[in-house]
């Protein structure tokens, strides 16, 4: 299909109709839309791992992409409603964070607080704005409307960041940031920091206090036997603790949140 | 992409390969088809959740859209296969009930019990007619084909309906009939029924038993403080009880069909 | 749409964005894609059953679809990256198997180890070919790239079969190789296995060494009350046990990979 791509990030799990009245509001206003899922199960109200999941799947997507995201915990009160445009997409949702690191990632152009009476009518829910706000705007920008015409220009937003880990003599507090389904450990230290503190091809990590892990940096997973802990740098240049084949998080029992410790 | 809109909603789940044979049936007839799913974990036979997410859903598509339904327990008995002609829309699948709320909704204009053999041969399973029989009767319908090729004009289904609460004195009796992934708990008992027994801004609700909870009837979850319950009117015109940003229905351990008891 | 259909099939999961990366890399380089999710809940690492899947949905698409199935716990080791070009398809992915069975239903013309540095370039990580590798390769075929600028060809693949069950006098000793959402227990048990034991309408069956049960076989689950366990053969040929409405592998506690035995 040649229609703009419009994906949908949310914490609406897949059960419920409400991704799909998102998709009929898009298809009624611009019928080429090419939508694509991102997730509908980040963890409700979440809104870093939100933020975090779209940084790292948004840039992978064509130029003129329009990024649509609702998680959104503070719907119908005073946050406002954005889109921010960036040096190659659109991102459309609350102004909680959640857009923000990504757009910065891209480089953000210009920010808008949605007010566009005119197109979306001054009938809408003060429960469901991704619905009644956020899927009228991103479909009216594919459309080819003008992002001027949809509010007015803002100058500041709420962000978001990862928490920076910190650095004491040969060793970093870091934080566990995402666990995958595979059980892959994302934390929050890179390979800077890493480098920092003179690892280079071992490292020791420990979580919930227990006994360190010697930990050899791997490109493949394949690089140590089935079922074996190792770690990796991601591509976006962080540090994982990764188990060939197996679960990692499971096996050691870490959630996202927790605390982890790395030494040489 | 400018192809019909072919949008399917099953109690099939997402780990099998059953919604795909559908989508590739349907490609195959008609390449242009742009498939949406509405969710495939409507509880397994469960017809009345099904029925009430394709009412909820239906309605925000673009006119032509061509919604099919397979909720069949009762694949390969007697039960017809039908195709339903609303205002806007067109049903397809099993004549249960599962697709009548929604057209009713709509504005029924005809009903056809499908019996299209030029079409559909005559060798299809008779434990899969989601894949053997809609999937290609809605692919049919998108590409053109007239309704009256697919079958003969009936003039009776299925009907299902919510359940009508009662109301006594100053008491409505109700049931919940949906709990959603946010733990929103959607009763029967719609606006009109609560202006009867006088309620304005606040009500009691009791549910299981236990001691009512009092409730404001808001407009946004940011009316009351996180943590704390409340009474909102939805887009379906009818009373939920929510708790802002955390899990209402978790909190009350109520499920979907339990009484609702509702006063001034 | 009338662009290529791309369908996609793996073990990610819904949660991450892994899978929406690979859709940003195919909409990048092909804005036309059609792309369409067989399931990503595949078990873990689980080639056979994915490889079962596949057979099962691939032979529904439309001719010229290419299959990208990512089930790859030998990323980054020595196992190939291939191709193969069957009668109707595409099949892309790992050379560990997943793709042989549906490949060899189709009828396999040939075989191309991946090797295209100047489609890709060589930075790829060695964690996440689904994305660096099995999707662009997959953009690539769709945009009309042909098969032989993207590797080399070669004749010898790895090989998954579906398990043969053993005939002893007038037993069949099978396996269950998957059980479906529905609680379908789904068996390596073909009709012509059935045939040679003499079962005609009626058969018993042994699971984890209970007391055997009596099945009819049937075309439709409503053959028998709701609630009773009956047999019937599927479309892809084989045994499957069944519950009416019901949940025939939780009332039986039995999972894919465990013993049957059939007799008359």
């Amino acid at each position: 299909m040649s229609g703009r791509v419009i994906t949908l990030l949310t914490d609406f799990g897949m059960k419920d109709p409400y991704v799909a009245e998102m998709k009929g509001v898009i298809l009624n206003i611009y019928p080429q839309a090419n939508i694509i899922d991102i997730t509908h199960q980040v963890e409700k109200y979440n809104v870093i791992q939100g933020a975090f999941i779209l940084a790292s799947a948004a840039k992978y997507f064509p130029k003129g992409t329009i990024h649509v995201v609702v998680i959104d915990p503070g719907v119908g009160t005073k946050r406002k409603a954005i889109i921010i445009e960036s040096k190659r997409y659109f991102f459309v949702g609350p102004d909680n964070g959640v857009l923000t690191m990504a757009a910065r990632m891209d480089g953000i152009r210009r920010i808008i607080e949605i007010s566009a009476e005119n197109y979306l009518g001054d009938k809408f829910s003060l429960t469901f704005h991704g619905r009644d706000i956020f899927a009228p705007v991103a479909a009216y920008l594919a459309k080819g409307v003008k992002i001027e015409e949809l509010g007015e220009e803002i100058d500041r937003i709420v962000e978001v960041k990862l928490p920076e880990p910190q650095i004491k003599g040969e060793r970093i507090f870091g934080i566990i940031i995402y666990v995958d389904s595979f059980g892959n450990i994302i934390t929050n230290i890179s390979k800077e920091h890493l480098q920092r503190i003179g690892v280079e091809r071992r490292l020791k990590a420990t979580m919930r206090g227990e006994k360190s892990l010697e930990l050899k940096i791997c490109r493949a997973y394949g690089e140590v036997e089935k079922g074996e802990f190792l770690a990796i740098i991601d591509s976006f240049n962080l540090l994982e603790i990764s188990m060939n084949q197996g679960n990692a998080a499971e096996k050691l029992k870490v959630k996202s949140g927790e605390k982890i410790e790395i030494t040489i």
